[in-house]
């Protein structure tokens, strides 16, 4: 079952104490897609300028992602440029050119309308609410936001989040949007603004998924290199909702499983700058380290 | 099997955003032995002031805890004072009042010296290495430190550490010691100092273990009530070579038991302030918790 995500596609440029790189792929969009497409079908919903080349949308077709609503419009394509210290856990964004990006208006081809597992990327809420207006009978709602829309568009975004099932979004964005320091009241006030499921990133920490009966913690893979940090959080929905959209099943025990695998291909993509780790990795390294991390967590119960 | 433990027995005066105590029991030695005693014997030494009152022996004493190494000195006991903000995780010292443990020296009863199980807790490495000389034969030698120590005795600690087999700090400080800011190699680093098991405790994020063959990830519970952290680490230290005493099994599938009792220990006494949690609770509230703590991590392999 093929997924419908809507973000940007747009060009990075990195310093980590280990390199730097210049207007490599990134994005968003490109992140979650390249992540699920190791899962199910993607269908992309994004612009990019006149000045994106051939070869990235080659990549991403060759990943099994559909391209028909990646806009292409006249001007620059979205560029960030960023930089990490050896707290890999915090960007710091030096520059932000939002170009044909700040134009956008998604618009959802017919195909993609009947589409049944969406991702509203970290865009803005109005934005993400216009993508919901034109999906028909969705089976599940996930979406990512920001510090930037909790401040400056909160009342969209409340609106916004009466829509969505899952929310996938960094803990202390929990702890801004809730107005309460204590996570586990956070994660309650938030639910109670629509999505039924809260999954909270922690980095390096983690993951925590508040669902409706339960708490599921997962760690992070123990990584000796982590390269570059960018698109992890993404990579990680694209494993999660990928998943689920691959097994159509989205009972607690399955969002469990969805959870370790978008683990898994989050402590992939940070290993190497940009998508660059997805574009050598196949199903047997992420099985692989899916087994893994039940060796990190197991232990014995009481009445073993 | 009983414990041995060395470090401070204290009164604490703590101010946090749900409250203030003044001159309440404390102390890494305290914490830990009341902890471990929920598992089995322990054999204190320490020292107090004689403004130290009777009501806090009779306590440890009703605990299983044995005061024969308990020095009362003329003068008064070690006082500690802290604040805590929202951000639960870091505690600022405010005053800090060695008082009569600063010309503290442990001298072990001679029941003590045969002593299996023995922590050492977060004091002077030196005096730390005095301790272990007066042990016969420990089957266990574990020990906390701090930033003080790394930086003022590093030479005494790193050779204290040659004869220490599982070092229990917090995360902060195992990168510090070993000078190198990723989490996996900094642990490679610190167990080249002596430690075979390294435990690294990260506040809510819980704790990784590593061990010889493995990496474990425990989580911490996750709790809609921290009312104080003060002492969790020396709780957990408390529940996790308790554990391991009582069972007198260090494989790797009861180390990782013991550390989540550890961690259930710790996630109880962040409840109230001071001790108070301790005197409460009971073995079953313990095992609930450690099946909490179960339900919390599992997720079905790729097999089933």
């Amino acid at each position: 079952m093929s997924i419908l995500v809507v973000g940007s596609v747009a060009f990075d440029s990195i310093s980590t104490p280990f390199g730097t790189v210049d207007d490599v792929l990134g994005g968003s969009a490109c992140y979650f897609s390249t992540s699920a497409s190791f899962f199910t079908d993607v269908n992309l919903v994004a612009v990019v300028g006149d000045d994106f080349p051939e070869q990235h949308l080659d990549f991403l077709r060759s990943r099994g992602v559909d391209l028909e609503g990646l806009k292409k419009s006249a001007g620059r394509t979205f560029r960030w440029k960023g930089r990490y210290d050896y707290d890999l856990n915090e960007a710091h964004t030096l520059e932000t050119h939002l170009n044909v990006f700040e134009q956008f208006e998604p618009v959802l081809p017919a195909s993609y309308q009947d589409a049944e597992y969406v991702f509203l990327a970290n865009i803005d809420p109005e934005l993400q609410l216009e993508v919901l207006n034109q999906v028909k009978n969705p089976r599940l709602v996930a979406s990512d936001t920001m510090n930037f829309w909790i401040e400056g568009k909160r009342d969209a975004l409340i609106k916004t989040l009466g829509r969505v099932d899952t929310l996938v979004i960094n803990e202390a964005e929990v702890r801004q949007l809730a107005g309460e320091p204590n996570l586990v009241k956070a994660a309650e006030i938030v639910r109670s603004f629509g999505p039924k499921t809260l999954v909270v990133k922690r980095g390096e920490y983690g993951v925590l998924m508040f669902a409706e009966h339960s708490i599921f913690s997962a760690p992070a893979y123990p990584l000796e290199e982590v390269f570059d940090p960018t698109g992890a959080g993404d990579t990680f929905a694209g494993g999660f909702i990928g998943y689920l959209a691959a097994t159509r099943n989205l009972d607690e025990g399955n969002l469990r499983r969805a959870i370790v695998f978008g683990t898994v291909m989050a402590s992939f993509t940070v290993e190497q700058f940009s998508l660059d780790r997805m574009r050598t990795l196949n199903y047997e390294e992420i099985e692989n380290r899916y087994r893994r991390i039940q060796l990190l967590t197991e232990f014995s119960s009481l009445d073993d």
